[in-house]
C-alpha cells in the first residue's frame, strides 16, 4: 500500500466519487482496507465504511489500528455500531472492542444487538479479565456429542461450520457439556463414517482454564504447536475456544511491551504517533534520569576536597557511571528475558544470583585489569587514581550484576511486572550507587 | 515439570529400571519429553531416547533446546539420525536440524535415509537461505487438481492426509503445479459433493514466494490471521507451506534478538547458559564501553583548566552523559520497533528526523529549565555552570534524538540490522558526544 495509491483514494474521497472507490475495494482483504483507514483521516474513515457490506465493515474494524478506531467509535451511535458491527463480529472481537468503550455505551450497544444468544456470549466474555483465557477467548467452534456417530456429526459439524469463518478443531462434548477429546479436522476426511465420535477422537486434549493467565495460554500454544486451545470452566465444561492469530498478537504485544520498558518508554508509542503522545511516553524516564543526575549531582559536591586532591578523579565518572549502566542493564534483561518465556523461574533466585555472581566476577576481574594497566602507564603505581578506579569497577561490576538481577526476581515474586526493572530504571540506580561507591572507595584509598 | 519429577527420573535411569521410566514417558506428550530430556545430563537423554518409538523420537528431538540436541547428535552414528530421526521427520524440521551439523554429516545423513523423495526435498530445501521462505518452508501438504471432482479430491485427500500429522489448508494446482486456489477445510464438509474443485475453492490465495524474507512472511501470517501460507517458485508453483508454529518460532526469536541487542548482549544467551557462555555474550560490549570510559577520560583531561576555573563542572558529568544515553535508546527503541513492525519506511527518514526533532525540542526545553532552575538557587544566576549545564543539556538531548533516528534508518537502508544501534552503541556514543558538548560550550560560555 504505496502512498501513489493512498493520494489517489483520498482524491477519490474528496470527489465524493463512490463508485470508483467502491471497485477500489472490492479485490482489497478487509485487513488491506483496514491499512488504508489507518492513513486516512477518521471523515474519510467513514467515507470508506458506508460503501462495505456489513460482513467487510466488522472485519475492517477488527484489523483496525487500536487508537484509530476508539476515534472512529466515538464518532458512531451505539445503533449503527451494534448492528453493522458487532452482530457480524466473532465474539471475542466484540469483547475486544467493548472494552476500549466506556461502561455507558457498553450498555447501550448490548441493548441493541439483535442476536441475544450473542449478547449474552459477549455480556458472559466481559466478565472475565482480560489478562485471562476467559478474557480472551471466544465462543465460536464446533462442538459434536461423544454419543453421536459419524454421519451424524457430519451433519451437524456442516450446520455449524456454515456461520463460522474457519475452523480450527472439532470439539467432543459429553452430554454435561465436558471436554472430552478433541477431533482434528483431519479425521474427519480419513475416518471410516460408520464409527461413534468418541472411538475415533484423541481423548485427553490440551486444554486450558477460563482462569488462566495469558502468558500460560501462550506457552501452551507455542509449546504443543497448536492451531487452537480449548477453554473449560471449573467443571470442565467447554466454554470457548483461544485461536493462534490472537496467541500471535499477544506474542507481539507482550515483547514489544518489555523492549519499550527497557527502553524507557512508559507507555505504547510508534512511530506513527503524534508528538504530544511522542513525548508524554518519553518524558516520564527523563525527568526520573534528571533527579538521578542532580542527586548525582549532590552526592559528587560533597567530595570537592576529594576532587581538589585528586582532580583526575573527575575523568573516570563517565567511565564508572556508563560500566554501572552497561553491566546491569545485560544482567536485568537477561532475568527478565528468562521469566518470560518461563525457562527461569522465580523460586531459584539464589541459585541465578549465585551464577550471576561468578560471572561477575569474571567481567570485573578483566575490565578492572585492564583499565589498572592503562592508568599504570598513564599516571603511575603510585596515584590514587589509578588503585581507586580500578578497585571502584570492580565494586560496580559487582554490584550492578546482583542487583540486576535480584530485582526484576525480586518483582517477580511480588507478582509486579518485572520488565519495569530495566532500563533505565537500572541504568540511573547503579549510576549513582556507583558515584557513591567511587567517591567512597576513593575517601578511603587516599 | 517439577524439580522431584526430574529427580524421580534420574534415579530410575541410574538404576537401569527401563520399564519404570517407560510407563513414565507414555502418557507424556513429545514436547513435555524434550523439556525432561533438556534437564537431564546427555548420558541419560540417551537412555531416555532408547525407550522411545521412532515417531515419538523424532517430534522429541524437534522439541528439544538447540543447544543440547546439538551435543546429543554429535553422540550418535549418522545412520542412526538418518534412520531413527529424520526418516520421521517433516521435511523443514529435518531440515533445522541438518542446517545444525557440518556438510560432511549432512552428506552422511541424506545417503543413509531410506525415503529418496524425502531425501530429495531435503536436498532442496537446503539450497534455500535460512533467512527465505524457502528455507523456512516444508513440503508436507496436501494438494489437488482444479479440474477433479468433489469425490475424486475427497479419495486423494483421505490418501495424503494419512502421512500428515495436521492438515491446515488444501491446496488447488492445475495440470502444471502453479497454485491455483485454496481450499480451506470448512469447505470439505460444506460444499457439495457434485462440483469440481475448481468451482469450491478460494481463488487467488495469498501466498509467498520462494525468496521472500522470513520478515514478511511473519507480517503476512499476522496481518492475515492465517494458519498456514503456501510457497511458490518464480514461475507460480507450489513447492511447499509455512505453518504458523514456526512463524511463531520465529515472532519470538526475533523480538528476543531485538531485546539482547537492546541490552547489550552479543549473542543468545539464556539464564541457563554456562558461565562461559553467559560471560562472552556480554564482556564484548562491556570493553566498547569501556574504551568509550577511557576515550571521555581523554577528552575530559584536555579540559584540566576548565575544571581548576570551575570545579563544580564535574558535578554534572553524570547528568549530562546520563541524559543523553536515556533520549538515545527511547529514540533509537521507537525506529527498530517500527522498522521491525513495518510501520516506519525506510524512505521515510526526512520525515521521522523532523518529527523526532519537535519532540526532542519539548523534551530538550523542558528538561534544561527545570535543571536552569535548580542550578539558579544552588549556584546564582552569575555562575557559568548555570547556563553551560542546561545549554549543554539542550544540545544533549537534539543530537541524541536525531542520531538515535539517523542511525538505525541509516543501517536500514543500508539492509544492516538496525538493531545493532540500539543499547550500548548508543549510549556510549551519545556519552562521549554529551561530553564534548558539555566541554566545549563551557569554553565558549567562559
Amino acid at each position: 500500500m504505496d502512498e501513489e495509491y493512498i493520494d489517489k483514494v483520498k482524491s477519490l474521497i474528496e470527489q465524493k466519487d463512490a463508485e470508483n472507490v467502491k471497485t477500489l475495494l472490492t479485490d482489497l482483504h478487509p485487513a488491506d482496507i483496514a491499512e488504508l483507514c489507518n492513513d486516512l483521516g477518521l471523515e474519510e474513515a467513514r467515507f470508506v465504511y458506508r460503501l462495505l457490506d456489513n460482513e467487510t465493515a466488522a472485519d475492517v474494524l477488527v484489523e483496525m489500528d487500536e487508537d484509530i478506531r476508539k476515534e472512529f467509535l466515538e464518532l458512531l451511535p451505539s445503533e449503527t455500531i451494534a448492528k453493522r458491527f458487532v452482530d457480524y463480529m466473532d465474539t471475542d472481537d466484540a469483547v475486544d472492542l467493548m472494552r476500549e468503550l466506556d461502561e455507558d455505551k457498553q450498555e447501550e450497544i448490548l441493548s441493541h444487538i439483535e442476536d441475544i444468544e450473542q449478547a449474552g456470549d459477549i455480556v458472559d466474555l466481559l466478565k472475565y479479565d482480560e489478562d485471562t483465557a476467559g478474557g480472551l477467548m471466544g465462543t465460536e467452534m464446533v462442538t459434536v456429542n461423544e454419543n453421536w456417530s459419524m454421519p451424524e456429526c457430519l451433519k451437524e459439524m456442516r450446520l455449524q461450520a456454515e456461520k463460522l469463518d474457519e475452523i480450527y478443531y472439532v470439539y467432543v462434548i459429553d452430554d454435561e457439556d465436558r471436554l472430552q477429546g478433541v477431533f482434528p479436522l483431519k479425521k474427519m476426511i480419513t475416518s471410516p463414517s460408520v464409527s461413534k465420535v468418541k472411538h475415533v477422537m484423541r481423548k485427553d486434549p490440551i486444554s486450558v482454564h477460563v482462569d488462566t493467565p495469558i502468558d500460560e495460554v501462550v506457552q501452551i500454544i507455542e509449546k504443543y504447536d497448536l492451531v487452537a486451545v480449548p477453554v473449560v470452566d471449573s467443571i470442565g465444561r467447554l466454554v470457548g475456544q483461544i485461536t493462534v492469530d490472537d496467541v500471535m498478537d499477544e506474542v507481539r504485544e507482550q515483547s514489544e511491551r518489555d523492549y519499550q520498558l527497557a527502553s524507557g518508554l512508559s507507555q505504547d508509542v510508534e512511530t506513527d504517533d503524534n508528538v504530544m503522545r511522542q513525548t508524554s511516553a518519553r518524558l516520564p524516564w527523563l525527568l526520573i534520569g534528571m533527579l538521578g543526575g542532580i542527586g548525582n549531582s549532590m552526592i559528587l559536591g560533597n567530595f570537592d576536597t576529594t576532587f581538589a586532591a585528586h582532580p583526575e578523579m573527575a575523568l573516570y565518572i563517565p567511565l564508572i557511571g556508563g560500566t554501572g549502566g552497561n553491566v546491569g542493564t545485560q544482567s536485568s534483561a537477561i532475568i527478565v528475558q528468562g521469566l518470560a518465556n518461563s525457562s527461569l523461574d522465580a523460586k531459584d533466585t539464589f541459585k541465578q544470583v549465585a551464577k550471576e555472581a561468578v560471572v561477575a566476577v569474571i567481567n570485573a576481574t578483566i575490565i578492572s585489569l585492564l583499565v589498572y594497566i592503562y592508568n599504570f602507564i598513564r599516571f603511575g603505581a603510585t596515584a590514587t587514581v589509578t588503585y581507586s578506579v580500578s578497585i571502584s569497577l570492580f565494586a560496580v561490576v559487582m554490584f550492578a550484576s546482583i542487583f540486576g538481577t535480584l530485582v526484576p526476581m525480586t518483582l517477580e515474586k511480588l507478582k509486579v511486572d518485572p520488565a519495569i526493572a530495566t532500563g533505565p530504571f537500572i541504568s540511573i540506580t547503579n549510576d549513582i550507587i556507583g558515584m557513591m561507591l567511587y567517591m567512597g572507595i576513593t575517601v578511603l584509598l587516599s
